[in-house]
């Protein structure tokens, strides 16, 4: 028997997350399809997509994408992806449509979607997908549990367990109990939250809140801020719509796009005629409305970040407004969203978020959840994923503590292949993986000399210098040109420009400019002025320097 | 009577914070002369100290700056200053001590320290400047009660209320309570924690985590991360360190340059001969060893940072080594930090941190304890202070809930003056305040846009364009060179640089370039190339063009 391979995709920081490739014999599987989101050290670059060349090499192998969710770390790579690689997407059936809402701006990729039902299998060759209802922020998510030549391999995807779910269907735990039953050789299971003891709350105890929070605000103009993705939590807030006699309208891009597709497809239960456009909010009392906006994370260019910035020509906020920022910050988002709620503040607005009242509960198990899981499918072996190292390490230890051998867990890492038989799990070797960085309309040609670059340019600027030089003698025709942006606010008169144009002058005296190679001459004038701007400025721009000869 | 001025001069985002400013008659105070570190917004920026020209236009009637505690966001800017100050400094003895030691490296600032006791009063002019004790992460904090002609101001500084400290003084709520029954005019109190129900734990609780994690730790290597001027806890850290008969170790300058004054001010109680040198740590074992080093924030340059990145000659991390990061992040360094924690788990060390144990305890004052201090000074008017506006807003609600007025209170902002008197406060106008940006030697030099430039530069990098033409004829005499960085990967003879530069070559046929003025020409040449780039990349480089007539 040959063993499974299992390989790991994509991903910044975080691993296991964005895809995840199963191959056996002839046939390979993807887990997910989705994007990241750049890193401090990327500025600039817009996307971050797996590097798919694995894929490319081995086409013919590639069965079909399997969803777990919608959320765009898990689809957001796919007009990406299906344009090298055009094979049918398996997933739930509000998982297809969001991916079919956002390929509307993709004209030239073709896209066969299989709407698939939890309790569902689908057969791809040597590996037959079952998928099995879990519970996350966002409906229609499904863990994996796939029948391989090596044994059984769930994947859970996403999720957490919530017994009183908002709509649709509760974590099949007596699924991934049969599963662990009958014996289950490889666990590939999130670790978000494995830093959390205890469990997570139900989505419907954030509604309480909300309904707590609406009775006292009778006369303001409510605000939601949320993911536009938490379509469970938008239901809730339409919900109390009804009851306090309110209208809704959505605000923010995603915010429309996402609840028109969840309307659609009655993943969102609501009277249309409640809904109002957000051009028509002034024709209604401020009691008589809630908009739900996107811009829980403080994006720059969202809507409530643009209303904050008095930028949003559609709202203007006010002292009888309130807005209540229902998610937490994503982990480097802090600053963003408290810079937007110190902004709404300044502006009279109330703004209520997870700090001051339990608005956001987390779409990822916790510690007990977690061991839950463990304690269900029983694995063989364990792979944790979805997390940056440190939450994977945790993870292991959780699993050691339950009882597991650690010689039988593997950390994985971006671009790691597994090999998995019934008798051992073992590291292999490393596929290409990892960054392809959409920087416009650009995929992957923002290499790492243009980010260092990019990083150089912000910290000192740059100082471009000019230099005319005789072709016949080698003499300087002219004092040198010398432009400078981001360095220091001095015009072309300043001093310390006027002496930078003299100091490279004086230090090519007596040089044979004439036979000396040009790169040898624009090194010489880089240094010199290098050495100059540092003690005078202690700052160190990046210098261009142009030679001209005429 | 005349009016009391209060203004506000330093700060980034957090107001009331680095720098207050108490005027009346020919007398100026200053309470704290700290620094700010610069946002994202302001790319290679070093640091950011309080704009004090007002101050220097009023030179004559400052009498001296009064030091609440020795936080580099309190002292940080005295360097500075001082250069264009020089009044005498008031403080407590480590206060001063920790001045003198950052002084230093400033040969030519002159410096009159002051040490003082708390419950000492300093007369100055029509000021009385009474220190009281209060808690805070570092000891020697004082509030400062000061009486004025318009009635008694308290300044609480940095707080919090800890009745179990680890060493010197417990805060002094009866004198607290006096002042409130003799009659506050005015209260200024810092807003840190308000968002924080209940009370902050005592300093002593961290104290007994470590012990338990120590006595675990047999025979690991121990480090433990932390604040260098969070004294009281090196002396828990120092106390456990003979108790499980280890050595200590300090590495990181500012870990060194601190504990050192500590020590010689008996601040921090230690036989010297259980310190070693850091170059030294080689000739112990494991188990003898405490290592206690800078980097809790995930600072790019500290000793913490550097081991993780295996930059650090003086010590190499393995899997016998332990790090507990005694410490919670700063607003903006959650992710350096998380890096750091991700980069040791791949070492194998063993990382605590304060989302797994309760290895830190906040130095401010919660809700409960802030609540405390209003009721014990019971103040007539009050300015909220030290926070960002959402901060500040919340602490007006705070005292209006306990029965304040809210007209009786001001919420101040960045170079607001507030007038007082024993009738009523108002706001009366602005004075000039906020940033000055030190970055590399220059002070105050990078302008806005100086920093604007360096984030469009670290966006879309530039491209450099060089056009000569005839100052005869006006003709172009050859294809513009062209030049990128951080834009877009490609070479000179690439083919949207060639094509680029025939794009500038047609656009500026037919156009009489002799006549025109350079900077109109320039201007044509930016534009189109900006065209050209955007429409081939959807990327916008910045474009620097430069005219050569020959």
């Amino acid at each position: 028997m040959e063993n499974l391979k299992v390989m790991f995709l994509g991903g910044v920081g975080e691993i296991g997350k964005n895809m995840t490739v199963l191959e056996y014999g002839n046939d390979i599987i993807v887990i997910d399809s989705g994007l990241a989101f750049p890193g401090d050290d990327m500025p600039g670059i817009d996307l971050v997509v797996p590097d798919i060349s694995y894929l490319i090499e081995n086409r013919n192998k590639v069965r079909g994408i399997y969803l777990t969710h919608g959320h765009e770390d898990h689809i957001g790579a796919l007009p990406y992806v299906l344009g090298e690689l055009p094979v049918p997407v398996y997933g739930s059936r509000i998982t297809l449509g969001l991916v079919e809402s956002k390929l509307k701006e993709f004209k030239n990729v073709k896209y066969k979607g299989v709407s698939i039902k939890s309790g569902s299998v689908v057969k791809a060759g040597n590996f037959k997908i079952e998928f099995v209802a879990v519970n996350h922020s966002i409906p229609g998510a499904m863990a994996l549990a796939i029948t391989t030549p090596v044994g059984v391999v769930v994947h859970t995807g996403d999720f957490k367990i919530d017994l009183t779910p908002i709509n649709g269907e509760v974590i099949n735990l007596t699924r991934f109990a049969e599963l662990g039953k009958k014996g289950v050789t490889l666990l590939l299971c999130e670790s978000t939250n494995v830093e959390r003891p205890g469990t997570s709350m139900s989505e419907k105890t954030v509604g309480k809140t909300l309904d707590n929070l609406f009775e006292d605000l009778v006369d303001k103009r409510i605000f939601v801020a949320t993911f536009a993705s938490n379509i469970h939590r938008l239901q809730q807030i339409m919900d109390l719509a009804v009851k306090y006699k309110r209208k809704i309208a959505f605000s923010g891009r995603s915010m429309i796009n996402v609840s028109e597709t969840a309307l659609k497809l009655n993943e969102l239960k609501f009277l249309r005629e409640n809904i109002i456009d957000i051009d028509k909010i002034d024709k209604f009392a401020d009691k008589e409305l809630i908009i739900i906006t996107t811009g829980s994370q403080g994006e720059e260019m969202s809507a409530l970040t643009r209303m904050a910035n008095d930028d949003f020509n559609k709202v203007h906020l006010g002292e009888n407004d309130v807005v209540i920022v229902s998610a937490s910050p994503i982990p480097g988002n802090e600053k963003a969203i408290n810079t937007v709620i110190n902004k709404l503040y300044r502006k009279g607005v109330e703004v209520i978020y997870n700090e001051l009242a339990d608005v956001h509960v987390s779409g990822h198990a916790y510690q007990e959840e977690l061991k839950i899981m463990h304690a269900l499918v029983k694995p063989k072996f364990f792979i944790p994923v979805h997390g940056e190292y440190r939450h994977l390490k945790l993870h292991q230890i959780l699993a050691t503590s339950l009882g597991m051998n650690e010689r039988d867990i593997i950390i994985p890492d971006i671009g790691m292949k597994v090999e998995v038989n019934p008798e051992y799990i073992k590291i292999a070797g490393n596929v290409p993986a990892g960054e392809r960085l959409v920087d416009g309309t650009g995929l992957g040609d923002a290499t790492s000399v243009v980010l260092r670059d990019r990083k150089l340019l912000s910290e000192d600027g740059l100082c471009v210098v000019v230099l005319t030089i005789s072709q016949y003698s080698g003499e300087i025709l002219s004092k040198p040109e010398i432009i400078s942006r981001g360095f220091i606010y001095q015009d072309e008169a300043s001093e310390l420009i006027t002496e930078a144009r003299d100091v490279v002058v004086s230090a090519m005296q007596g040089v044979d400019l004439k036979s000396l190679d040009p790169n040898i001459i624009k090194q010489m004038v880089k240094k010199t002025l290098s050495t100059y701007f540092f003690k005078k400025t202690k700052r160190r721009p990046m210098i261009l320097a142009i030679l001209q000869q005429r």
